[in-house]
């Protein structure tokens, strides 16, 4: 009885924190129509966004669009938008892992898609399009890295923000290089970036869209840690092994701390509060801690 | 005439801002029922938590359950609020310092109070006493410093961010073990930690519960300084150096130096800007500013 | 017609955007009357606030009061806040350089103001009034520099709070020397200093009343580069140059640039994705991005 209120009591908080996470910043009350946009978005086709699920709860994400560095075409925009859901619907996942194909990132948006849709509106459609999707990724309960080999420019740039750390290979870069483009940020990466390096660090280099290479990068916060590896076989392994310092234990429990600090790094301090009560009240007396408690490990 | 008016409107506001410092994170209204709270943690008898208020204004707060590495008992957490009270009247405060008994700081609850709340519904109220005491410690008007001696683990982890500053002595730790315990931070400490450490190594910390020695401390910002005393006597005696430094002057500057930070470390902008000139109304043309201008220190 | 549109769409938007820059923190809902407070701030003449705008789009605003070590009489907020309108109001603006006379920066507020405005309602209707002037110097669509030579104390210091970056001269110090006036920042220095140094850093600067010299502010961020010159126009020269960095391009992709950041800095995630979706609506498919995208340079 106490077993089954605990299960439901936990099922219900479970499902409100998953409500949060799924949730989109437009919808059709922003004067979003998302269908109208992914119609749009099916007429440029090329490249893939690969997925695969690893048995150790490492997912790895790959920019499949080598001839334009990965550039994203519409179907690819769309693509990602799915690998997203997939992995918001992947119970045993724990960390994620993005790249490109190719030995580089990613160099934003495909100009095909660009020239096709230079008008304002749909500008700003796709936009909210690529903030929705970016948004759920980042707030994706796996612990996720951007593996930036060779270039991340532009919107690719804007990509590895959505990720909670950022690995360089040497030689690699990211570049905000928008304003070369007569543009500034739209898919959220201002935004993130700011919340990443500081508005100071920000505004540097937005405005200055200078190349940053893995030092400066780390220097920055950019960066956690240059590599040693620059081919893809030897970067993923070495960026496996970086992330797996972090993917150690339940599931449940890695899962929980990623919620705790996207709460934490969102809210205001009181909501972040209520929020990681909530998360705690999913772990607290749960089979993992019950577990742990029966090891005695409090004290190790 | 002008005095008498003057000092009405400065208790007035100096009456709001004290209400919003004392306001807590939970009441009725979230489904928090303090008083059933607090028979439960009652029955769970061990330790002290013991409050000096020194002449010069620094409160001294010990951890005293030292056979069980400080961790909190039910009556110690009831103690922690009462010590907390305390504070919030005391008008002369200026600094905090908070140590654990034994050269060692807080392991976190207690394992049997633990175990017998380990039920989801019992996690989250203690979760919710606990956030509430510590959220009105951290936004009391006085400097406050935690001093890690030894092992600050767990829930002693979570303790030291609802502090202005940490200090560590040779050979000591803080260490966010949650993860192994099965668990997340639930007192506060993960939101707390983001705002001092930033996002990306709180998630570090917690999903990895790595040791942080005091080396690693102060690279990430969550130690301020490391003391070259490891022995009780000599450890407090520097920490009340080191927190000498910010305490010089009259109480109520030093307490508005305070709020003015809190303001402007939970509050949006605006809001931090609202309050920021109420603080200052408290001050210009009180008693304290005018002897200063009196003696003519503006330029000095 | 799909240029106008497009121009219309723009407009619309701009406007909305300009709005939100323009406005104040306070107003008469805040129990604040601006005609009041300025006829009473007019009493105190002395000095001027100078602004001439270059051709390359850099505008130096100059506080002039070198007597006084540029100290703020009434009359000099009052031309404060005229600058700003100006400031406001030039579309051709990329960045900004504020100095002081004299080579020293500025010490706040003239001591004669002070001690006309010493009860409470009136220093918090000077508050107030600085506060909207320099909230709105803040969010100007301008890369702003605080240039200090010498000493830029107490209001002084809360002043190159308002701008994005702070240059120093050899020799030169920031201190926020409010506690030994009895005082705390009012004019928002506290609740900025907060967010470019972070909380605990903005508590030691203001309970401890130090001197900041120019490395410790390059430690703490409160300074980008100490510059190699002393002399008012060699430095003048000198942070002309490092602004350059960050402000070559088109005005409009500029602004913008410092727009997003601005949003980001001071909005929640959610209402900052708006903003900067916004934002880049103005940009995309407009002059300079189409002149980008025909010069073929996205993958430079």
């Amino acid at each position: 009885m106490v077993i089954f209120m605990w299960k439901n009591l936990l099922q219900t908080t479970k499902e409100r924190i998953l409500q949060q996470r799924r949730m989109s910043v437009y919808n059709q009350a922003h004067g979003y129509e998302e269908e109208l946009v992914k119609k749009k978005l099916q007429q440029f086709a090329g490249g893939s966004v690969d997925l695969t699920k690893e048995d150790n709860g490492i997912g790895i994400l790959a920019l499949n669009n080598p001839k334009l560095m990965n550039a994203f075409t519409g179907t690819m925009m769309l693509e990602l938008q799915e690998r997203v859901t997939e992995l918001e619907n992947w119970k045993d996942g724990k960390g994620l892992i993005i790249y490109g194909a190719g030995n580089t990132f990613c160099s934003g948006s495909d100009l095909n898609v660009v020239k096709a849709m230079s008008n304002s509106q749909d500008g700003m459609n796709m936009c909210m399009f690529m903030q929705n999707t970016l948004t759920r990724l980042m707030r994706l309960p796996l612990i996720s890295v951007a593996l930036v080999q060779g270039r991340a420019i532009g919107g690719g740039a804007e990509l590895t923000t959505a990720c909670d750390f950022r690995l360089m290979t040497p030689g690699s870069e990211i570049r905000f290089v928008h304003k070369i483009m007569g543009l500034v940020p739209g898919w959220g990466g201002g935004a993130r970036l700011v919340r990443i390096v500081g508005s100071r660090a920000a505004l540097q280099l937005l405005s200055g869209a200078n190349r940053v290479d893995p030092e400066r990068a780390l220097h920055l916060g950019l960066s956690e840690e240059t590599l040693s590896f620059s081919d893809e076989a030897g970067a993923l392994e070495a960026a496996q092994a970086w992330l797996s310092q972090y993917i150690k234990g339940p599931a449940s429990v890695i899962r929980a701390a990623k919620e705790v600090v996207t709460a934490g790094r969102e809210l205001p301090l009181e909501a972040a509060l209520w929020r990681e009560k909530d998360i705690f009240g999913t772990l607290w007396g749960g089979p993992d801690n019950l577990q742990a408690l029966a090891r005695g490990l409090k004290h190790k």
